[in-house]
């Protein structure tokens, strides 16, 4: 059943292990993968490792783009990560927006689903939370999916087709942590933090420790990993 | 002058370093981005060092992106390079097609070019020649740059555009001979082949070294790396 295998996109935070977890009970056999891009949070990554093992991920590749090259974000150059903002003043595209981030990251999928023959592509963007972001937005989702599947052997045999699943594109982050805590996600393996503290826990001031603290607070959920 | 910035991909091969010398022909300032992929023929990466200091580009990156960990290509796995095939054999996709290649390289230009202020982005794709290679066709090309409007803060600002020009694209290999040779293009600074023989010379039978003495031969000009 080659067509129901699935390459899904896993940074270890919460919305891409939350992501996981849904194609996973959609019943996809799940290829995780993860970019080890220069960021600064590198600690996702280990986290990363811990969800595709804990969700029953088939394979999980960590592969490695030195984005660090180009710069340009808080995320991969020497750019302070802005800490205790109100989510109301994260509307701007934010510096921690790493140009054609999202772009890599599924072109890189695409590689290894056509690669591994399957159509489908997973990737946790969300639109409300991260409004800033260019590549959260459904009109980019959409015009990606058109592009793979002229990109490929697909486009040319006319045999299949790519799919880019963004399940939690319109979900607000409470409605994200409820769908995961329904989902049996454990989330003390995930990590969202920018700026870990010297103590190795989240720094829970910059705006991915925000936005999370916000979701769990509004789903009425407790974080196991909040101070 | 911010808007004259432009990122080519240079593999260091025939097409790539045309298209260079028309880029800066055209008065473009050029920052060349090589992609070390894993690929077998990684000698191209030491011609587009060469070239990229012989043409005049600004800067010249050689980023890592190991595509062996998909593998699914002659040039990345255990997959023998067909030899000794005639051009005309060459209409289906070739096992030297790497999956998503061209799309993870673009992703990564435009990540680049994001960066750098830059709305343009050079690659020598070729759709006469190499018809077999889906992303080399020109609605690829399209869907790409429509994509890449959306992915960035240019399609949320509305600011700036970014343009993917193929120059090669409508060519023969005759004629891409005939232009570089105009342009003052070193031909021995090159490298085209797949399968480097022994003495470090072009093998002269894979497709890449067939097509590319088809193209010397029909320009009537003759290739200082031809053995």
């Amino acid at each position: 059943m080659a067509y129901s295998r699935a390459v899904v996109l896993l940074s270890g935070g919460l919305d891409s292990t939350t992501t996981l977890a849904i194609a996973r009970a959609e019943g996809y056999d799940c290829y995780a993968l993860s970019v080890d891009y220069g960021q600064r949070h590198r600690l996702e990554l280990e986290a990363a490792r811990r969800v595709a093992a804990a969700l029953g991920a088939r394979d999980h590749v960590v592969i490695q783009v030195d984005l660090r090259r180009f710069g340009g974000s808080a995320l991969t150059a020497d750019i302070p990560v802005p800490t205790g903002r109100d989510p109301r003043e994260m509307t701007d595209i934010p510096v921690t927006y790493v140009p054609a981030r999202n772009t890599v990251f599924l072109a890189l999928a695409l590689g290894w689903a056509e690669t591994l023959d399957a159509e489908h592509l997973f990737i946790g963007v969300n639109h409300y939370d991260y409004s800033g972001y260019p590549d959260c937005r459904p009109e980019y989702i959409e015009a990606f999916e058109r592009m793979a599947n002229l990109a490929t052997k697909a486009g040319v045999e006319g045999k299949s087709r790519f799919h880019v699943h963004t399940p939690l594109i319109r979900m607000t982050k409470a409605e994200i942590v409820r769908r995961a805590t329904e989902l049996g996600v454990d989330f003390s393996l995930t990590w969202s933090c920018y700026v870990p503290g010297p103590d190795g826990r989240p720094c829970g001031a910059c705006d991915s420790c925000v936005l999370r603290a916000k979701g769990f607070a509004a789903a009425g959920i407790a974080d196991p990993l909040a101070r």
